[in-house]
């Protein structure tokens, strides 16, 4: 990882490569790496489909190593849904590929002078970038079966479907898993219009010929990284629960806790949610013949995925995640799981963030469109988004267009992203993250329910205001730093509760550089990290007032809790302490 | 003028009606009121479809009286199209008959918690607060049927077509003119959206049994009145230009400045000027038996406006407007004053922007959606918005919205408000207004053509950086002023131009109040206006960089000048100058 790949698609006559050592960004990796490329190298007032913006594809500082569980990967942009700075992660093989094949980062530039579309081949011998139209409006799942013809089923892609062609702003790039299935989507904040406005439709990466990253320290390395791995599975969530019954677990927990936004964030628990939870769905999955365990990439022990098949046994797509299940669920009124599976899989045909549409189609019902609970109209409408209907456009757009083009009120977004599966007034520290976090409402930008509910990390009670606030401050920090890492965020169970394994991930770090990280050096990381992206966003024009809920959940109180959101403005505001502090001294 | 009439929409059981007497606000008027009770009332942050928004219809300080051009209506609200604080100025008889019914504003707040569509009937006796659901989806020329039939000619309307019933982004406020036609528009902003949600269709204005209202000194304001009206008359724009060929007039003349956008501003000039110009358009008027010359309301003596008939002498429309013509004509390639003028007149009936309108078209064109130059399918696509299609609620949310759903990158707007028609880089005050206007890009905030073109008020080179910024400062800060006296800015040119007509001006105003406003109070009342607004959208988030041209303006230079916005940001940020002395002092 000691090269930066950069592909001018704007160069003069055709799109040239260009492979340079990485002296500028060196020990950076992930999200430290893409946010610190996006703030140093794109005008925060460009247009985030013009050919100023820049498209960072980074491997984690442990990417390609033989440490467990490092196979994330963070894209970066300027957002065309947010307009702010964007890293958005995911699963599946690609890391870990890029990382053997030597590149701390892809970073795409300009803009194509036509419309040709365009794959990008990278292996051992070198980078080709090749025009190849036969590609165009292919979803994501024809587009992997062409290279499984051409490249074989070795290779790791990075796709974008129908939505990103179409620049749509809740476009994703799916990453395959190691089936070569195109299901592990960088999903959040459009980062597939910005790659289709850069006219490139593919990226294949063949690591073949290319060994595991070597540690500066290997004895070291491996016995860190055993301790590591036994500390992931000695934890209940990380060693058995997410294996078991995946994300979806959540369905009922957050159900009980009264914290499942239904309907459009009207109320706080779905009568339909025992028939889409997580247990319900391994149930199905083992009787049908699906799995109900599965991992995304090499190295992953948790594997809290799996595959979901019809009553035939066909495989329908991998096993939804919990916030898919609400989006296309609970948010809209439907609990049918066969239903929610198909939206799922053309979600990650069409390549469109599961999240932002499905709450965009939750806006859309209110709006009087299709009715709540109508499961064949949202599966019409997310076909229609995939053709490109001016329907389907608006939808694509994201849940905020949706609302503005239907003259909604009531469109849970902040700084225009759709909030995930967590009313912030029932789980109040998760809507601190939502309000602060420079990425738009993100759960996984500080995931507060794994204090507020999950008890992991000590408990903070989720319908107190006090507490809430340092909590989500810790935990974007912590996370800031894990996605600078490549390692999964779902370590953080077992990290918070656990000692030992913080101090194993600190060793692994450490062996594989030469470093001496310690727990303070994890925090001015992640500090750093999020004050890169912070100050990129002011130079955008954010201002704590985009760093606010939507008003409706400030004044409309939500059943069980009758709670509304009442973090005070200055308390927000706060969050971002060190800020303030680093100029006042 | 010494009472406020606030209806409240969301009152228990049914809208209720309270008039007070104007303590809080007084002295003020139009503009002035309007963005001191937005600024002072409405939460920045709240929703502006929502029932914390307001909407403020206010005369000018000399609506009402004897004074001639004085019947300008001043509507304001947060703005649903740009987030910040809007005032969409009008003429039309609303601002006369609402100052003699004895109103300084009318404010309607809350939202009504049924659907049910309601109008407002106000006279001397008292306000009627009226259901009528057989109003709901009617475009305005058949309200105003309906009202004719029920209330006969003599009265004054406000109302709202499909598009305000939609909420849509463009939709206009329409008021009627002497002939009880929909003609003149509140346009921008949005403010039939926030109209329309807050459940009110139509407002009717009676007069009847009311009189002129009186200065305090009847001798002094009909002297002053009398010269006001020989500098008008007196002056070449004022006097005679206006009258004979309306604002049209410009068509030719920014063209052959090379700064009229032409197929979404792509080059600077267009070839069929001369098909859809001012004096084309008077002579057709003439030859068909429509009018070249009319008056928008009672007291106008510039009388800009005219009658557009088809070629067997009907009623098409208004004589369009220069802006109009612009949005649907060269922005969109076309040159076929006809099929403008039906454009026009489907704009004031479905109740939108003709300028957002015409933008928004222009840049579905550059996506590809129709052709530039195809006027049947313009035609088309603004029927869509009436009728609420997918593809017609993209268009009515505005040319920023449309751009953002169909991916493009080359959207003309700031603060997501469609710049009108003259191009930023070959006329360079006008950008700087277009930038920094509290309203996003408006000409009318400062409309430095009359300098940078018309030499109006000495010459400044619209192709130089020097001076830009000053100019549009002064004409800011002279435009917030003139906004709050009910005056048409169309007196602009003459009391620039002559000392002794803008000393005609206050001396109308000092002689109806009893004041002893100079020139220094007129700057002052100015700055005050415009610091009130800014507050408002800083407090709704915005910064400096919101006070900027869309980045394509900046790199990419405009035939025939092949000039580029090159005012530097810091310059931009001077205009505001007398807010950084005041802080620092």
């Amino acid at each position: 990882m000691d090269k930066i790949l950069r592909i001018n698609m704007g160069a003069e006559g055709e799109p040239s490569a260009t492979i340079t050592s990485n002296k500028e960004y060196e020990g950076l990796g992930g999200r430290g790496l893409t946010s610190a490329v996006i703030s140093k190298e794109v005008t925060p007032l460009c247009h985030a489909l013009g050919e100023e913006n820049k498209l960072v594809i980074a491997p984690g500082l442990l990417s390609g190593s033989i440490g467990v569980m490092t196979g994330r990967l963070s894209i970066g942009c300027k957002s065309p849904l947010t307009g702010g700075i964007k890293e958005s992660n995911a699963g599946g093989q690609a890391a870990q590929v890029l990382a053997r094949l030597g590149y701390a980062a892809i970073i795409i530039e300009g803009k194509p002078k036509t419309d040709d579309l365009y794959k990008i081949v990278i292996n051992k011998d070198g980078i080709k970038i090749v025009p190849d139209n036969s590609l165009k409006m292919l979803g994501n799942y024809k587009v992997i079966e062409k290279v499984k013809e051409e490249y074989g089923e070795k290779v790791a892609c990075l796709s974008i479907g129908q939505a990103g062609e179409m620049k749509m702003a809740s476009a994703s790039i799916a990453c395959t898993d190691m089936e070569l299935r195109p299901t592990r989507h960088a999903g959040r904040g459009g980062v597939g219009a910005v790659m289709g406005s850069k006219g490139v439709k593919l990226i294949v990466l063949d690591d073949k010929g290319m060994s595991m990253r070597a540690p500066k320290d290997p004895e070291k390395f491996k016995d860190a990284n055993k301790r590591f791995a036994e500390g992931l599975q000695k934890h209940p969530v990380t060693g058995q629960g997410l294996a078991a019954y995946g994300t979806n677990v959540l369905t009922n927990i957050l159900n009980e806790a009264g914290g499942y936004p239904t309907r459009n964030f009207k109320t706080g628990q779905f009568e339909g949610a025992s028939n889409i939870s997580g247990e319900l769905m391994a149930e199905i999955e083992a009787k049908r013949g699906g799995q109900p365990t599965h991992g995304c990439h090499r190295g992953c022990i948790i594997k809290c995925s799996g595959i979901y098949v019809d009553k035939d046994g066909n495989y329908i797509s991998k096993q939804p995640e919990y916030e898919t299940v609400w989006a296309h669920g609970g948010h809209c009124g439907i609990d049918d799981l066969d239903k929610i599976a198909m939206l799922d899989h053309l979600d990650d045909d069409i390549g469109i963030d599961t999240i932002e549409t499905g709450v965009a189609i939750g806006v859309a019902m209110d709006a009087g469109i299709i009715k709540f609970g109508d499961a064949d109209g949202a599966i019409r409408l997310v076909k229609e988004i995939g053709e490109g209907t001016p329907l389907g456009r608006i939808l694509g757009s994201g849940a905020g267009t949706t609302g503005k083009v239907f003259g909604v009120e009531r469109v849970p977004v902040v700084k225009n992203q759709a909030l995930p599966a967590y009313d912030p007034r029932s789980v109040k520290g998760i809507g601190v993250t939502y309000a602060t976090s420079p990425m738009g409402a993100d759960h996984t930008a500080g995931y507060c329910i794994a204090t507020n509910i999950l008890k992991s990390g000590g408990y903070v009670d989720p319908l107190k205001t006090e507490g809430q606030v340092e909590l989500s401050r810790n935990l974007q920090v912590a996370t800031a730093a894990i996605d600078a890492t490549g390692l999964c965020l779902f370590i953080a169970f077992a990290i918070l509760d656990q000692p030992e394994t913080f101090q194993a991930m600190l060793d692994m770090i450490n062996a594989f550089y030469g470093l001496e990280m310690t727990a303070d050096s994890v925090v001015k990381l992640g500090q750093t990290i999020l004050s890169t992206e912070r100050d990129f966003n002011k130079r955008a024009g954010f201002t704590s007032a985009q760093d606010r809920l939507p008003h409706f959940f400030k004044v409309e109180s939500v059943a069980p809790h009758n709670e509304i959101f009442d973090i005070k403005d200055e308390d927000l505001d706060s969050v971002f302490n060190w800020e303030t502090t680093a100029t006042t001294n």
